[in-house]
């Protein structure tokens, strides 16, 4: 069988069906899979790349049925059963597809190179670059009205990823290098995030809206809701006829699947998601299943599923028991996912939680999101290293990771 | 006064001149202080890029009368002056050009994108892509010849840089991924080294070369001197008529002094570097000095002093002390060069090292590198993380930095 994607879904999937009786093949086009949750801390330069981030091969040494291969997969034929490759192709009898989503500018994808989104390794580096040149750029620049544009930083959506980046961003202006710079004050720099609708983090309880607003304001984040997007541009951005000058815009607002949904010739959900049966197959495709942020199904509630690493991890668990079931001739069995709770990181000693009916706020929230997150992290080496960097960053005040890498103007 | 670049030379310099009646302002077109003598373990992945970096920023943050300004300085005017920049312009009273330099390939430029050199974090991130990308293609490589090309890597060069590569791409065939891939053994990968002159580390005595020869073979990297590199192409190195199929070829070879130099109109060495006095000044230009490897001073045995860390942190001491004198009307003072010994490592528990008339070798010398490299790291934090990557490298035969990043060929 094919498993298509390493991340949460892909993962999980691939370590469930580890020595069973199965000839397993991963195709992903990175060589690593990556830790999304803690991502904005790599843009925001708390973390090293690599310490998210762990080589599927290493991760899945062990697993002797597994193969990795380092492949973009371009098409599904799920009538021939076949996948086409960057570089050939390759059948299967049963397939797993956990290819996730990446971001989604509403039909303006001309805003994307002015207004990068977060969800690989080279978008958070690439972030991490932005910010860290906006106060370069500041320090050297003699024209006010561009001065105050360089300490202008967007972030559009109010989600978790839109929360967490900027409240990392207010506090890299207001401590990490605070008193590093002779011309400018970036303390003084204006961090702004943008909501669509009434309130940030619309999938968490109003109450904890509310605090993380007010956690989001003490710290100096100008959070404003209701504010939608109409134009962005090199060096603005817009709210109807309401123009803000920013240099640096960070995109954590729209979704959509991997454009591999496409190929499969089935009607995809506005997200572009392939809607899947409760057993997580493709309706008339039982050897074909879709899972994660690729997918959309509805739960009991009638809403559908959250696009959150644990219900990848679960449905990946769940698909590849499927599988293993539809191979020894039993039947399927439906996905249930089981919500242990969804967290949101503010800032230093900051979070909101809802576990069950409990909900959390402040630093109980954040120490239970850190033991959290460095307990899903894989392997012993990560998360003895961003313990480190987190313990380091907490009395040093300062962020680890401040590089500004990639392509420069001149030659080397 | 201005100082121009912020490696080992400039960084020195400023931190002399911190809180010295003058105002100075460094100048670098990268945000970051390198350690450059573990470039090669980030290329490697052994190290994160910021393990072996540190904002210059936040290293000079207490020296206020050093203003940081990210810039690239593209000529200067020894006459008036005056430094022209990216943007803008700056004068200066003292100058102190400390621009570094990087690989030469004799003429043959067009062999630098088949063979790229080590100098910065990106060509290190590039180096680790290329031959981590190699295994994976050759995992999917069907024909025979090809998968050998793509298993084959050539390290040009037998000094330190290129004996540290070979020996470290020889830990990564026959150990980090040794039981990673399931169609291709890793452990039969070549690691060729080709040094032109008769023998490797040609700076050290003879019988430190024999040895560092031998522990190379050792672990399986095949030395070969007096091999001239003719020609480069995307799959082969020729050695006059021989080819070598290879698919990753490593330059470490030729050294050429930063292009500023040229802007001096003073007359420069065969490797464009400007022979300074022996105060460091520019002859002609006592307000003006070079150092490091942009330099060439003659030392008193009649050879140029080595481009070595220790060199250039010296020549930044004694420059500084200089620019001081200078001011209060002092003459200025010759440099001399306290030659504390010089080391190469090749792997695990193997290194060479000549400190005065003692010579070592195996595990002592390891460690004594080991203790040099880890002191001299800039910030307790980096220090840290070093270490800790190396005792975990160390337990686990573990590389932490596997991470292909960068251009793909795809969409994200």
């Amino acid at each position: 069988m094919v498993v298509v994607g390493g991340g949460f879904g892909g993962l999980y999937a691939a370590r469930a069906l580890a020595g069973q009786p199965v000839r397993v093949t991963l195709l992903d086009r990175r060589n690593h899979h990556l830790f999304q949750p803690l991502l904005y801390q790599v843009a925001t330069a708390a973390l090293n790349a690599s310490d998210i981030a762990a080589p599927l091969r290493s991760v899945l040494r062990r697993a002797k049925n597994v193969t990795v291969l380092l492949a973009e997969v371009e098409r599904v034929d799920l009538a021939t059963r076949r996948l086409a490759l960057d570089r050939g192709e390759i059948g299967y009898d049963a397939l797993l597809l956990a290819a996730g989503a990446s971001h989604s500018y509403f039909g303006h994808e001309e805003w994307e190179v002015f207004a990068p989104g977060l969800k690989s390794l080279e978008d958070a580096l690439e972030i991490r670059r932005r910010v860290l040149l906006a106060y370069e750029s500041a320090e050297r620049e003699v024209d006010g009205g561009e001065q105050r544009a360089l300490l202008t930083f967007v972030v559009v959506g109010g989600g978790p990823t839109g929360v967490e980046l900027a409240g990392a961003l207010a506090e890299i202006s207001r401590q990490t290098i605070a008193r590093d710079f002779r011309v400018i004050d970036p303390t003084g720099a204006r961090i702004i995030l943008l909501e669509g609708g009434p309130r940030v983090l619309a999938s968490f309880p109003e109450s904890l809206s509310r605090r993380a607003q007010q956690a989001l304001e003490r710290i100096g984040v100008e959070v404003r809701t209701g504010a939608i997007v109409t134009r962005v541009t090199a060096d603005a951005v817009w709210l109807g006829g309401e123009q803000i000058r920013a240099r640096t815009v960070l995109w954590a607002a729209g979704v959509a699947a991997s454009p591999l949904a496409r190929t499969l010739g089935v009607t995809l959900d506005r997200s572009g998601r392939v809607p899947v049966e409760p057993d997580l197959s493709i309706a008339g495709h039982p050897e074909a299943f879709v899972i994660g942020d690729m997918s959309v199904l509805r739960g009991p509630s009638g809403s559908p599923f959250p696009g959150l690493a644990p219900v990848a991890i679960q449905q990946g668990q769940r698909a590849a028991d499927n599988v293993l079931r539809r191979l020894s001739g039993q039947p399927t069995r439906t996905f249930h996912y089981r919500d242990r709770g969804s967290m949101a990181t503010i800032g230093r000693a900051a979070a909101v939680a809802v576990v069950g009916r409990i909900q959390l706020s402040g630093l109980v929230a954040w120490l239970a999101w850190l033991l959290v997150h460095v307990m899903f992290l894989i392997g012993f080496r990560n998360r003895f290293l961003v313990l480190f960097e987190w313990a380091w960053a907490y009395v040093s005040w300062q962020r680890g990771a401040r590089l500004i890498t990639g392509p420069w103007r001149g030659r080397d």
